[in-house]
């Protein structure tokens, strides 16, 4: 075996325990959410053939698939986002009941150029509803959404809603073709609260081609409130549809107590093409910068492109790396390299078992509780503990171990004292 | 986008919701476990650079990688086990605070043959301990492996030991040579529990090519009591200290109350070649068929095969995917297909709010609750409770808010009951 250089691929990382250990905490925390809202966990696979993923991401998605071939010469790619293998495993599986609903939590691959806060490797976390087509489903994204939030300490955020439906029947309204030509026009829109009305304005003209009546009955779109969408697309269905939907799910937010953490907001558009309905984007209100940390929507055509009936569907994902960066940004979550609540310290080889017992019985009472492998002397173990961040230190002798006690030392203020193991568990006990 | 079939690569496998929820919570049993003896977790990217992977696992383990060359034309592979990540975390990172005490639990892929039980994407879950050539470090191994399999319910196992030192010395002193020769016979000596005496002897003549006289010594060592090591190697430094070892591990085992679960048995050789000390495997007394739950062993050399020092390490790798099936065998898990504790049925549109509330109400008191997402007639979402085996139902219209009380329906045995949401709340918080 060579002496080769340790290193890791551009666009990948290591999670260190003192960022994986609050966050693994933060991830525990979203199932939890998840599973209290009735959402059942799925894992598919990070390899599946190519075939099952190209052309569900869009040409620009095509090329940043992790494609190759494996030993038995099958194309096959490393899993994009959860949604396509959603469908896929929906398909593969006719007697699903339904609603059928899942969460995954798993990473996904992409070989985009990396930069801040951008990897190619990143965890996604999603929920989804399959099989309702009804907007109390898509509620209950939102619901499920903010209820993640809230239990990660977060209180003050946005989710903006919008229709695909609302777009797709303005875009028709205007005469810009569907594909290509609409999708531009979309993504020009969804800059506005990056680059702002001017610089939308300019590029509607310059880069999509659009005439001035055009740009300026976008602009009328984009301020519409919701109660005038219905109007607005009163020659469109389509467009109504939307404002119906629309309107729905907010009065449903309303019911649901989310009133005040959801907005309309006409010029989201979200990247991906599948979605058909209801879209969503969240953003911290005091982090706006940081991007949207949770978005979604309705995606009712995606489901049947492996054949079959039309499902419908709706989800929403977290960005959890994104979100876990934002969380240690605002204080609500601490780096933390160690689990353990105390360390148990081994004077002498003659009494290690008396540290190990007594270590037995503090993780009997549900305490994390480690010893130090080995008995250098005592300056050395509590060194460890410091150098880990441990605040408290144990210690029985065989002196102590006759008098029923143990010595506890605190490490941040170096304060010594000699308690009962009962005193000590009670102490300690979560 | 055109109809593609929906399929699974061979040997790759979707967890569908009735066995992911149960596995999940295996998972999250087993963390806890891991951090209540003070590892933390650690998460290393799935793609490494090949070569920092190759010629770590044997010509074997070289063939079965996924290796591919990504869109920046490097040369790549997927993980293949969770030790030599770590490797190349520890040489990265020379300022790890030692011991480093680590878990991870993570996919790995092999292009093995797919087989009963055998896939090519599998979960590993090892906890390791670097830094420290205590064996107080093998022994907590074998404590935590013995505490997870505790935790899981599991209390008829058999943790068995030997040292790869003693096998060096035995392989030397029949004039076995080093590489191929020695790790063809210590093939042969693991198929011991499965073939018997008899076919070893055999295997040992004809594969190879052992003479009688070393035969007979393989077998005279194979049957020696952990006391009488220390004699019979009286001329190898290596079997002295190997022996020294094992018996050093077998003691602590006993003061940390394992004596019973810990067995020496000097067959043991463990495939991968990178051990140089202790080596474990697990059976399930219950099922020693189903193999080895739980292995691993003392690599003081592969840490420094990325350059710098030394660096002595011990751990130990949960077979979980195993473990799971065992469990559900054995019927110590059970599948389930939802978390959901009560579905809050809705009668009508009107009275949707108040099915809201009482979910909102009950998830607050952490209880596992979801609403039908529609309106359809109580049939069908009763019927949808059934199917996902959902036991209990609560139904809530104006008539019973107005007096503060829900209905409760238990859907085993039909019963129906009326009771105020306090009642409601303390039935079934957690």
């Amino acid at each position: 075996m060579s002496k080769i250089v340790a290193r890791v691929l551009k666009g990948f990382r290591d999670y260190m325990p003192e960022n994986c250990l609050p966050k693994e905490r933060m991830l525990r925390t979203i199932a939890g959410v998840f599973e209290s809202f009735g959402f059942s966990p799925l894992q598919t696979p990070a390899l599946e053939y190519a075939e099952c993923l190209l052309g569900k991401y869009g040409d620009e998605g095509d090329k940043l698939l992790y494609r190759f071939r494996d030993n038995g010469d099958r194309d096959v790619a490393m899993r994009y986002d959860l949604t396509v293998p959603l469908a896929r495993v929906v398909a593969m599986n006719g007697n699903l009941i339904r609603p059928f609903k899942r969460y995954q939590i798993a990473p996904v691959w992409r070989a985009e150029k990396p930069g801040r806060g951008r990897f190619r490797e990143f965890m996604q976390c999603d929920v989804d509803i399959v099989g309702s087509a009804d907007m109390m489903a898509d509620t209950e994204c939102l619901a499920v959404g903010g209820g993640v939030l809230k239990a990660l300490g977060i209180d003050d955020f946005v989710i903006r809603i919008n229709n695909r439906k609302l777009l797709t029947a303005m875009l028709a309204r205007f005469d810009i073709d569907e594909g290509a030509p609409a999708l531009g026009v979309l993504r020009t829109i969804d800059k506005l609260p990056k680059i702002g009305e001017d610089n939308v304005r300019q590029l509607l003209a310059d880069e999509n081609g659009l005439a001035s009546p055009a740009i300026d009955g976008i602009f009328e779109f984009l301020g519409l409130p919701a109660d005038a969408l219905t109007d607005w697309f009163a020659e469109d269905e389509t467009g109504r549809l939307g404002a119906e939907e629309l309107n729905q799910v907010l009065a449903m937010a309303d019911e649901l107590g989310l009133g005040d953490k959801v907005e309309i907001d006409l010029s989201i558009a979200r990247g991906l093409d599948y979605y058909t309905g209801t879209i969503y984007e969240t953003f911290l209100r005091a982090d706006e910068g940081l991007g949207s940390v949770m978005s979604g929507g309705r995606y009712d055509g995606l489901l049947s492109m492996f054949g079959g009936q039309d499902i419908p569907a709706v989800g929403i994902s977290l960005g959890v790396d994104r979100l876990f960066y934002g969380l240690v940004e605002a204080g609500l979550l601490e780096t933390q390299r160690s689990p353990t609540a105390i360390l148990v310290g081994v004077f002498s080889e003659g009494e290690r078992k008396l540290s190990y017992e007594l270590a037995t019985t503090l993780r009997g009472a549900g305490i994390n509780v480690e010893t130090y492998p080995g008995t250098p002397r005592m300056k050395k173990q509590l060194q460890y503990a410091n150098r880990q961040g441990i605040v408290h230190v144990a210690l029985i002798g065989q002196k102590e171990a006759e008098s029923g006690h143990v010595i506890l030392k605190n490490m941040e203020n170096g304060e010594q004292e000699s308690l009962s193991i009962d005193d000590l568990i009670n102490r300690f006990k979560p």
